[in-house]
């Protein structure tokens, strides 16, 4: 049977969606405000008990002496590489061909701040040691994204990301988490987000991503560092009146899924087995997941690919993804999430998937 | 009767607060969710049934082509500037001494477009006609703010508006309103919002003044402009996953107070009244106000005229204002803002406030 749905009108209806937390409607942020005083006084202008609660209590998870709620991460890094070049005098940052930064913001960095940037490894592998060695004493700072999202969300071993950290301690070399999956990499790593959270000078965190949350960021470092990140906040137009909307659900979604990480660990590498075991068209990378998410890679074009996870839901109710992107005219990819949906997925429903994924990837 | 409480905490517990629309707490979030479909999408990144329909209505109550919701009025201002400086190859704007991007922003202009102003007027005026004749060929865009808050909320005849659009449009320097109050001037001007900004290029306004919502901001003008406001906007990090909480309560505070201009100005003239009418110690400006608000000039330090306000506060439960800044050390001032509280203080209340803070100024 071949569906004659797009695939993501197919995911839509699909009974089962297997990836994701579940739908980003009202119904989110109704639920984290349910039960809340009406009388609670709103944030204003970065002042109030509501965000500084919640300021003090990322802070001391993240284990750094202050933390700043943001609107977001493209605000709250884009200051923080600011920052660091302002205090050493100098304009030149290093992170990933593939950083958020470089290929989701518009060149904001550059446009707004006048930041130039190193491209450290290249676009289908992590940075290693090896590549931070070569940095010149020009550069302020050094981003590090944990996971590397663009490539499955890859993380180094621990050992080479403490190697990493020395080496930049001891040339001067400001280190930056870009940390918008750090709470997913814990179960991994078997570290702290405080531990991890040590290794660097500042870190920025997203509650929408693993956590499932609306909107909103942290940005944590040293006193004066989150000082400076206010002004700056100012500046760029993010130190709004009222930000409890975002605040009050990204504490939510925090309390709610931050024990939740090692499930959706454990979940991703039995999804990632199901991959690999379907046929030689298709694999995941990584290999073998570090966190909640991993790429698919198909030796298929995107038509095809999309064709056949469209048949497999409607066949089946299972909804495997909801979009595919060509890597060129012969291959394609998607990206994997594994959220609170994974678990309502029957076991006996998920295999069927796959076997006649495998069929259709034959064919 | 001297009142032992701070002015802050005499208003805060006053049974007839005057001025505002009342609390800034959870509240105001959920009445404006209050039977809300939960089920209803959220936008995502600036797309989508929820923002895009906001937007068109928008638009089309400013009369523009095109409007972008915006999490703050400092983030679209400052876009909107950049964006004709970049047009025109200039790096000049002027506005008034005191707008909101020369004092309020931590100078984001400057820090982050490089961006040089000229400042036209001094700080206890409008901008004249005179003034604007002045700008030389160098000046990309001028910034009107009507009306212009920090005097007062002061507003130029329409006439003299009129003539300053008319010399920017022969002079090719494009006219951005700073529109942040542009609701609240309708009634005196007795002009709709798209006649006024028929008069400018771009017009940003903001939905927490008069409007009383929780946050966010609307940028409209030409469909290139607004196209081009969308890049920066992701640039400055304000292209958020999610901005329903902001859109949905500034539409519902729009339909719900959109009608009551009329009401708050004509209230503010009668408040403007009994303030003048309380001794020579107190005047207000402007002396009869053009929107629902005015400042309060009293020929008193700082602390004896919040002696005064809190003694009144507390000896007649009318809670006039809540602070007072010193303008210098016999001479002090606050800004009142006429919103729905106004119509709940009673009339008898009200008198007796002001028969006391007049015995209290002439003391």
């Amino acid at each position: 049977m071949k569906s004659s749905m797009t695939l993501a009108e197919a995911f839509k209806q699909s009974e089962y969606p297997v990836v994701g937390h579940g739908k980003r409607n009202f119904r989110m942020l109704l639920e984290a405000f349910e039960g809340k005083d009406g009388l609670e006084e709103s944030d204003m202008y970065g002042k109030g008990e509501t965000i500084e609660r919640f300021q003090d209590k990322m802070a001391a998870y993240l284990g750094k002496q202050s933390a700043v709620f943001f609107p977001s991460g493209t605000m709250a890094q884009q200051i923080a590489l600011r920052i660091r070049c302002d205090e050493s005098g100098k304009r030149k940052v290093a992170y990933h061909p593939l950083s958020h930064l470089e290929i989701h913001e518009q060149d904001g960095l550059k446009e707004l701040h006048r930041i130039e940037t190193v491209l450290l490894a290249d676009e289908n592998r992590l940075i290693r040691l090896a590549d931070v060695r070569q940095l010149g004493d020009d550069v302020a700072c050094l981003l590090l994204e944990l996971p590397q999202r663009e490539i499955g969300g890859q993380l180094p071993s621990y050992d080479e990301l403490e190697a990493i950290a020395w080496h930049c301690r001891g040339r001067g070399i400001k280190l930056h988490l870009d940390g918008a999956r750090l709470f997913e990499i814990l179960p991994y790593y078997r570290k702290t987000a405080a531990e991890i959270c040590a290794l660097f000078d500042s870190v920025y965190v997203s509650f929408y991503k693993g956590l499932g949350g609306i909107a909103g960021a942290i940005l944590a470092g040293e006193e004066a560092f989150a000082d400076q990140s206010k002004v700056w906040k100012r500046r760029h137009g993010g130190d709004l009146i009222s930000m409890y909307p975002y605040i009050v659900s990204s504490d939510h979604y925090f309390d709610r899924r931050i024990g939740k990480m090692a499930q959706y660990y454990e979940e991703a590498l039995e999804l990632a087995r199901l991959y690999n075991d379907a046929g030689e068209s298709i694999r995941t990378v990584p290999a073998v997941p570090v966190c909640n998410m991993f790429h698919v890679h198909a030796d298929l074009p995107k038509t095809a690919l999309e064709q056949a996870l469209a048949d497999v839901c409607e066949a089946t109710g299972v909804g495997l993804n909801s979009w595919v992107k060509a890597l060129d005219d012969d291959r394609s990819a998607y990206e994997v999430s594994v959220g609170d949906r994974y678990a309502d997925v029957p076991k006996d429903k998920l295999e069927a998937a796959f076997r006649l994924l495998r069929e259709k990837l034959s064919e």
